[in-house]
């Protein structure tokens, strides 16, 4: 099983011409898409969906990912090995955060030409050296056999949540599709209280600290903890970014007291 | 087979997490997105869409379909035995407009805390119990064992069709992306006339009863009955909806004699 | 293994309706969407895409593409064999840019009834009798089955690049997701120079002609070779198109000496 994670879109051919150069190598390949909808070079984005997604991928999966602004240059592709299965990938960091929470194995670099497309592409990577790369780990072989094992993958630079005399000082990471505005602020480090105090960049709130979003009445802005482990500012049946008018990477404060 | 359709959108990783779940406990499911772009929490349209497409897939396909606007609050999830198929959702009405015509057999709740995900959020039951639901069943596993039997499952309250001297009173049941007009209005119902008076919002029309989208002029307004069986108001190589300023929810009259 | 193409979106329930009729006649075929975001009715832009991407699937694949703006009159539709696969869809052109690279063989009319779908609608032949005919096809039945063989097909008209006193007369073909502007010119009529004067409709400019993206400092605009194998505009991390204000069908001129 492998997945594709990308910023390609689904509007042009070239997710389809990746998984056309995966079936032909490996003709019974599944494919899942996870999203194709990344924004373009955005690594962070990248990161955080292919990070909350491949949990729930079964053990052995091949994951996929492609946000790539340095195609072309000397930014070199590997391949991960980690205690859960593979991630295939540019070397910018983009699946660092999803392979570390599995336990890394070991890194090698994709430089054999002989598990790459024959006439390999200066501005298509994705198709003719990564696709090939997912298809062949897919069908068995080694992750040594791509090249050199790499002991200083770039890792990625998020922000860090500082805690300073009972202030959360953290950021916005995602905004969802519902308009769900998810904080770089883990479950574990939230205070346990039924209300929390909140500073936005335009105004400060006191919220009801929910556990679904069917606690709140419609429209009523809430905190929760999100599926995916982080802390999110939700509006039941509306948008939250909208109402507040934010946008990712938006600072953002919690009152831990 | 596993059909999926929600309104999460193909942005974010949701799909995907559901999709990584059935196949963790059902790794040979084939996996058929409806679609995923219902307008959030729009009922309506979620069941047109499954409603639409369900009569096409092979028997004992499994239909899976999110639109939760009441997720995390007491409202049940089910699965609903047909004499085509299974339908597995909430119990909002969502999936009874297809169940309902296929024939119902039998409906029971989803309560069997061994067939969900282990850590079940409070926040996306799509993926910790709807989604292995469908995963179970289309493994073999009985609709009884999820739970108890439910004779008294939600309605769809869609609006019926008025006929009142002579006038066919109807409303827009969906918009397409080619903007065909679609009303709650069935073939049977209608005059059989070459030539049809219809009044919408803004204007009257007398427009030709058509069997195809050919017989019309490039840019001609016409009436016909759309491959999912209900009439139509079409524009040939345009779009009727933008013409005629209308959106879903509107009345519209259709003159029988 | 079937892929599709059309221009019915991802919003609608028309793609899902596709595959349920393919699934129902041929249970094990793999479906792979080349893209369901084709503009309405664009044949051309149709072609591109399905030429952009049939070269990278496996051989025996079939490859379905329905972009049909005269469905539901006279128009024939066909299936054609190629030296290395098969494609069906109407008989406008669209699909005769990717099929005449492959070599054609033969090309049969699809007016079999017993090889369509039993209750065909007049709206919509694409679930009726194109879906149809790409699941038998991938199960064995021969294209002459299906009608007369054809030798009158509809062939595309995309403009042709005109030579003239050393200038390349061409237009936009294409214009990407990531705004990388693609011109109807291919890379062996191409001057062999380090730089490249280009006339576009507001402004004349002198570009690098790189080998990769990765050439360009960040927001400079260059001239490269796709990886289709046809000439385009970028910008490194940028849109070209918005850049300069370009649209599909612009004129555009290169100068070769």
């Amino acid at each position: 099983m492998i997945t594709l994670t990308t910023d390609f879109g689904l509007r042009d051919p070239y997710v389809a011409e990746m998984k056309g150069a995966i079936l032909t190598i490996n003709p019974k390949a599944m494919l899942i898409d996870i999203t194709h909808n990344v924004e373009k070079f955005n690594i962070r984005m990248g990161s955080f969906m292919l990070a909350s997604a491949a949990p729930y991928f079964p053990k052995g999966t091949t994951h996929l990912i492609i946000v790539d602004p340095g195609v072309g240059t000397e930014r070199r592709g590997i391949v991960v090995q980690t205690k859960r299965g593979f991630f295939v990938g540019p070397d910018n960091g983009v699946l660092m955060l999803a392979a570390q929470s599995q336990g890394i194995e070991s890194i090698y670099e994709l430089s054999n030409p002989n598990l790459m497309f024959p006439q390999t592409s200066n501005t298509f990577h994705g198709r003719d050296i990564f696709a090939p790369a997912a298809a062949y780990i897919d069908r068995g072989t080694q992750p040594r056999d791509f090249g050199s094992e790499i002991k200083d993958p770039v890792l990625p630079h998020f922000s860090v949540v500082e805690q300073i005399r009972g202030v959360l000082n953290g950021e916005i990471l995602y905004i969802d599709d519902f308009g769900n505005v998810i904080f770089n602020i883990k479950e574990k480090i939230m205070p346990n209280s039924p209300v929390i105090s909140i500073k936005l960049p335009q105004v400060s709130l006191k919220l009801k600290f929910c556990k679904t979003y069917g606690e709140a009445t419609t429209g009523e802005p809430i905190v929760l903890v999100g599926s995916h482990g982080f802390v999110e500012l939700a509006l039941n049946q509306g948008s939250a970014a909208e109402k507040f008018n934010l946008k990712v990477g938006d600072k953002i404060a919690i009152m831990v007291d």
